[in-house]
């Protein structure tokens, strides 16, 4: 409860994004839909480079639609925003829904677009050559969630949603994984995330796939986050929506389908990964604002003589794509400023004051360790590079670091249960059975969060019934 | 209702976008995305250039915010859709809203986002300090309209939205003016097409604002289009909300707002301006594929022949920014291949056979005249980019040349009932009475689409009363 309260106190004070009035609706704030865009940005770039295009499906879903893959319908079911009128009046004196406004049938907002885009690559399917499908949307959804964290679990949310189609199984598998190691790549790279790659169980899988690959990552606060999803759908979309194809041998077939996707809850696992005490701290390359120059004076004076070299240190930053920002307003004071974009994560700060300029120094400060050094203002265009390199290896260091000492792997269920307490990632034996699975989430709120990908098979017990187990699994408690 | 049909029929085949089974919606395919993504990132610019930043605020509205602004509740309560409840679940065999899931207040999609944003505006605007705010935000937005027209009048479209608040009421109408003359630009300079600027009438403004900037087009059909809009909205706003500053002299003060927007009705506008008989024409600014380039082969061992050259080619291009195709699909005849770029509207058409390999030339097609030209292989770097600054000037031209001549000064209103028929825009003397308008527009179903900005006063008689006008309006029939 205790790191909720940091988390959300954060995300106001770094002005990032609120809650708005709708329940487990949020406002993204400019500064962080800003780095919503760079990550877009950078991640759709990587989707048309695998050969996909963007496209646009509407947002409702019609009622029977969502009913049509049994497993996908019970899941969604329980949290799906439902229109059922089409007009307000005033009735009364009160603005109603009006009565005659009825829909014959309701519409569901989309909480993902498998069934509204498999009916209509049933139209666009008949042979072969239609296909593959590579289609991806930048869309909002909606899933009517009951516990709400902002970024990590809202009511609605921003994501992008590939769906492509497949002639050959083999095709729709070599996808899929393609999708999880982008998402490894975006995570790792980009974000500085230490990922674990995996499998989810036949319970913790997409409702409606075949098999579900994730990436998880491992929070400050010792929780898991699913931080990206690729789904093998098999055949279940194209059976249920009755789509077939002619093969190149004349024959009719169902095709394959994938489908992937990461959300705005990336923000959320950005500041779970990276921030401290005083604030969030982003990766350079990610972050909106990259320097922040503040003039420290005592009088307008004193500034005068201050003012043209922020200018001059500001200039040769952006020569060399850098992005940087003055902060001159002389309402607030240096230490308010410097508080302030510790906060927003400010990946480096250059402070000027009358001593730097009579030597021709500048003062850097990194946002991530606090260290302080001194370079002369000819140094600017060599050092300042070589700092955000730093920053934005060393934060990955330290995550890495975080992430290692804090997987467990334990063979007792006792041991189990004392260190699932604790926080952190446990690596275990389990037999495989989704009663036991339930069993152990049932007793210590801990799943399975995957069966990871780069672990070899190691024959053992399963730490609960003791029966055989081929692999060890990830347990943890998670968002 | 003949043009109707060929609109349609155009879109499909050109692939641009399709109706979904959801009444009124689209489905954007990637051609017609492509076109939306070219558009969202000059505008998007544009946007950011003028000190606008871009953030996201939900897509519900609770339904007692929507009556806040009187006006605005009477013009967008007509077409709200509203969601009442918040899960499915099975009852009788039938998947089902639950009734236990009703929502205390009941939530409309937004059809547009002022209130919502007047709402948090309140809580972040104390001071003069906090102005202006200047946000923008790219989403989707629903208005449940009766007659649905693809990419002109779709339930569900996409749009940004943009909304600021000032300290200064001179600070909103310069806004609401630079945004006016983006949108200006944009069209005239990008889309190519000739534009009217000009106020709404009360009737015709936003339902809240107190001034509505239009830019007015004219369709190949005689209709008129509203394009963009730029909205003062006065204090309207932050009285129905309450927004109040401490202005500089410590005085609390409502502030002043504006907003504007353009949708995904511009693809709209593009085909109904510059399409023919045979499809589509793209400015090459905006096309998907600038240069298609189509191999011309009986059989196997003459393609071998060209292939090389095709590469070549394409190469050349992509050296010089141009976006090429190769198409060497041999499911499909060059003369099919012809005809399906021409309908998707391809800026230059190249084809090589064995004749033009042997000349070391290709043939070069414009997709506006179906003007031919050989060019030499070595001239490909001069020519095309200078050929495809034509097509972007001529369609402007030809445009221009169709709007002005489909103008008319009127001061008769039996000639004006006559010309109203024919279609185009008439430029006529009116009263300035709300009780003409209407008459008018019953009488010949035309609109007053604008009091125009750059039209100088001339006084003379209304065509309907004869009573005093100083100055004439545009009418035109509209979608």
């Amino acid at each position: 409860m205790k790191d909720l309260l940091w988390y959300k106190d954060i995300i106001k004070k770094s002005e990032l994004a609120e809650d708005s009035d709708v329940k487990g609706c949020m406002i993204i704030k400019p500064y962080g839909f800003y780095i919503w865009e760079k990550i877009k940005k950078i991640i759709n770039k990587k989707i048309k480079n695998t050969g996909h295009k963007n496209a646009y499906f509407p947002l409702f879903i019609p009622k029977s639609y969502i009913g049509k893959e049994l497993k996908h319908v019970k899941e969604f079911a329980k949290e799906c925003a439902v229109v059922t009128h089409y007009r307000l009046k005033e009735i009364n004196k009160k603005i109603e829904k009006d009565p005659d406004s009825e829909l014959k049938e309701e519409l569901i907002i989309r909480p993902t677009s498998e069934t509204i885009i498999w009916n209509s690559y049933k139209k666009w399917i008949k042979s072969y050559k239609n296909l593959p499908i590579m289609i991806n949307q930048w869309a909002n959804v909606v899933r009517w969630e009951m516990k709400n964290k902002i970024f990590l679990r809202t009511t609605e949310f921003l994501w992008q949603e590939g769906h492509t189609v497949h002639s050959k199984k083999i095709e729709s598998i070599k996808e899929s994984q393609i999708m999880l190691n982008i998402y490894k790549n975006f995570l790792e790279k980009y974000m500085r995330i230490p990922t674990i790659t995996g499998i989810k169980t036949e319970n913790e899988k997409f409702a409606g796939a075949e098999k579900t690959y994730t990436i998880e990552i491992l929070m400050k606060n010792g929780k898991a986050l699913q931080a990206a999803t690729s789904h093998l759908l098999g055949q279940n979309f194209s059976k249920a929506f009755n789509v077939k194809f002619v093969n190149k041998k004349g024959n009719i077939e169902h095709p394959w389908g994938t489908s992937w996707g990461v959300t705005t809850r990336l923000i959320g696992a950005l500041i779970m990964t990276h921030s401290d005490e005083n604030g969030i701290i982003l990766p350079p390359v990610l972050a909106p604002i990259q320097v922040i120059i503040i003039p420290i004076y005592k009088n307008k004076k004193e500034y005068n003589k201050i003012f043209k070299k922020l200018i001059t240190v500001k200039k040769i930053l952006k020569k060399i794509n850098i992005s940087a920002k003055i902060d001159n307003r002389y309402t607030h004071s240096p230490g308010w400023k410097f508080s302030e974009y510790e906060i927003k994560g400010v990946p480096i700060r250059i402070s000027i004051g009358e001593k730097e300029v009579i030597k021709n120094l500048i003062e850097v400060t990194r946002r991530d360790t606090k260290e302080k050094v001194l370079i002369k203002i000819e140094n600017i265009k060599k050092e300042i590079p070589i700092i955000l390199k730093n920053i934005q290896n060393d934060i990955y260091e330290k995550a890495l670091k975080f992430k290692n000492s804090n997987i467990k792997k334990i063979n007792d269920y006792n041991d189990f249960k004392e260190n699932i307490k604790k926080g952190g990632l446990i690596i275990a034996h389990w037999d495989g059975t989704k009663e036991t699975e339930e069993k152990i989430k049932k007793e210590t709120k801990a799943s399975i969060r995957c069966i990871p990908i780069n672990l070899k098979n190691e024959k053992g017990k399963c730490i609960y019934t003791g029966n055989f187990s081929k692999k060890r699994v990830f347990f943890a408690k998670s968002y």
